[in-house]
């Protein structure tokens, strides 16, 4: 408790002995529970609440007898969400050490802190910072590097020669570095597999959602790559040698086909799709669903299949609703001049 | 033979000792297995299947000579439904007992019959029911719950504070509880995280699709919930705080955004999408592909990006396919008016 | 070195006994590697590249004096993209032996040469040919076939009685023969499990991307069937029954509903959708996004939801790009023809 309020630069007003493990709503305040007071509509609970110590307003005064400890800051709100963060960040990193059986290659620096659970595998020459959680069933091959304070959640897959920055998340079943789909077509209609032997290349604090597929490069020494601070929703696909700029966002089950670049603060819909061999220019927005065949402008944003400027697309599917009354007010017209005893 | 008899309360006419293994259509049995005759136009196999018994009508009288066990029965169909039925049942649920190796934390609570699979992973204060069955590879974090008869087949993830209903089915590479896509954009475009620390609550009877991605939800206490009854698909994908009620199927490849509710007896086809913050209905039906935005009302039929009635959207769409001709006409339609001689 | 001028029925120009380990574009050479020169634009790199060794054409004659060995044949281009796929071949390959622990069931047949990586878990009653690679987490359920050569990359999940050819590549994260998405309607609106009893068999030269899901058929003996040398990219979603054909390239995100059938030589873009029970013929293409609920003939090249000809589709939606323009001249000759003095 006394931590918490140094934490808050808070003033503590009751037990500052009293130990705090959780963090609730203080309508849902349970006793080991701290809460916050932050409008005024909620302070009828603070009288009843069993939550262990409340955050509230430096100028609040209790109109009645209160039972839980109080914590004075400048702004309750800014307070509480500090603490979940801090919550977060605990309960994210609180796992260390070794899980057995797991399976270490050799040639592998680790860095201290580090977290490897059950049946975890890393392949040899692996170079992998301080603080990086390995949770169980995770795959990483050989010649992978990962950053300090990454997250890899249970059971995810890294390919062979994998570079992953610092403060990452990949999250269960992500898919890092398996071969694209490049295959040549023979005469005889078959299809030749084109060798995939590039790897992925992932900057630092990059989220990568559940079950989201990132595909390696084709070429020895190319890379499929992701910027700084950019976030992929789950499910979401990366073909080989795709390039994502920084701080883009992605929402879930998008897909984008090889060899193209999505630019540097880009928000994308889910279930988007995006030809090969295009650029998105920075600063792109584009609306769920849609199917981007060209190269857009700073700036645009899209809408649609193949996708138009959002607005432009409202406009016509607003017509398109009304379709067959417009056919039949075509034909009423065709019909009327017809019947004009000029024509 | 006798057991089955006892069963499907039918009179057997033949060798009751012999022995079924298997369950085979009639013009495909082989010795040990157990067909069923009921129309007659596939009467003729019943002279020379090598099924070891077939089920037929009461009233069935050979034209000729049997090799093959009769059991009578009121309703062959029915009877031999029920019997696939139980084999399902006994081949999903014949695995109990503990593999090596495995990973169990403490203060685990397991019911009787269970079957914990090689390389499975049991955290900390999780309670197991009986008969549960945990194939290889599942990740199961800490303080999960999973009720009786629940199967979690190979490579499942579910992270810590999950709570599984009795008679469910999670299929291989499901991911249960990963972080929502909850980023706060900063002044200078960069995204911070938003503490994802709610869990994914499944009611009974719940069958989850593979590599399905069930999002937790983001505060702590709340919880992104599937009510009882409810069969998702492949590869869908639920988003922080999406509740789904009861006896909903939601086909393939679907995503649901955050925060939004979809309620009981809902039928969603393949590769829908659901925008955030909406409420859909009871007896909501979406046809496959559709980008829903709106609220439903219940019994709603919809269709296409955005979704409208379906009956309407076929409508417009028929005109679609037409535009082109629509658009000819119009320009005939102004040039005669241009060359009306009254005008 | 001199075994790779072997291979390639080349002739060496200095020294033959330097060793080789990898292949890089004649810029990015480096000690160890080999380049090839094939454009003339390129030429000046040789004189001042890393790579331990050249490909030139039989006609090359340095202009400068060179420090790196030159291997001199009829196509450099073409001898390079053979040694990239003898070097994709032998990164594929190499792993053999057992990494421990790893799991074994009763009367599991081996073929010489294979790998089984640390947590990999192989089921009673399977047959593995020879040279077939078993990657770390990989589940094979019971009395699954996989033939020679096939390689089933980190965390793939086989479900019991599935049958995979030779060559084969299934990346990681595949789930093949969960249950298909069998429930029969019950008149209080809830859902009967329609037991999913077949298997998957997959032929010769398949490739299946990462996290692609594959469900079983329904009935005993029945199979969701793949042929020979079809491709299917990531997160593609195959229903019970489906039939895919020989040599079709599905792409990213597709689906397909149960029983629909799709003939040899198709070409399927990403996020697709295919109704259920129909069936696709021989040589059709499918563009990406499109909705398919018919019937196709050989050679139709479809686009849109409903899917139509694509070259129809792009008309209309040509016009629709100008419907609002289309309403407003509408409007317009509504109103000439009111304002019309004869009518």
């Amino acid at each position: 408790m006394a931590q918490v309020a140094v934490m808050l630069d808070g003033q503590v007003v009751g037990d500052n002995s009293i130990k705090i493990n959780t963090l609730k709503k203080i309508q849902e305040g349970v006793p080991g529970s701290i809460s916050f007071l932050s409008n005024p509509k909620y302070e009828s609970f603070i009288y009843s609440t069993d939550a262990s110590a409340v955050i509230v307003d430096t100028n609040f005064k209790p109109k009645q007898e209160l039972s839980t400890t109080l914590i004075k800051v400048d702004d309750p709100y800014l307070s509480f969400t500090l603490l979940l963060e801090e919550y977060h960040k605990f309960i994210s990193f609180r796992k260390t050490g070794i899980e057995e059986p797991s399976f270490i290659g050799e040639n592998v620096t680790l860095g201290p802190e580090c977290y490897r659970g059950a049946f975890s595998y890393i392949g040899s020459n692996c170079t992998i910072g301080e603080n990086v959680k390995i949770y169980p069933h995770t795959y990483i091959g050989d010649n992978v590097e990962i950053g300090s304070n990454t997250i890899v959640h249970s059971g995810a897959k890294i390919y062979a020669n994998s570079i992953i920055g610092k403060n990452c998340v990949l999250h269960s079943g992500v898919v890092l570095g398996g071969a694209g789909f490049g295959y040549a077509l023979q005469d005889d209609g078959s299809y030749k597999t084109i060798p995939q032997l590039g790897n992925v290349e992932i900057g630092n604090f990059v989220h990568v959602g559940s079950n989201t597929t990132i595909d390696c490069a084709t070429l020895n020494g190319d890379s499929t790559t992701i910027g700084d601070g950019t976030k992929l929703d789950n499910l979401v696909q990366l073909g080989h040698n795709t390039k994502i700029g920084k701080h883009t966002v992605i929402a879930a089950q998008t897909g984008v086909s090889g060899s193209t670049t999505i630019g540097d603060y880009c928000v994308i819909g889910g279930q988007v799709g995006f030809a090969g061999h295009i650029n998105i220019a920075n600063h792109t927005s584009i609306g769920a669903q849609a199917g981007v065949l060209k190269n857009t402008k700073e700036g645009d944003q899209l809408f649609g299949t193949f996708a138009i400027n959002v607005k432009s697309w409202i406009s016509s599917y607003a017509v398109f609703k009304k379709l067959p009354e417009l056919n039949r007010r075509l034909k009423e017209l065709e019909e009327k001049i017809l019947n004009l005893p000029t024509v």
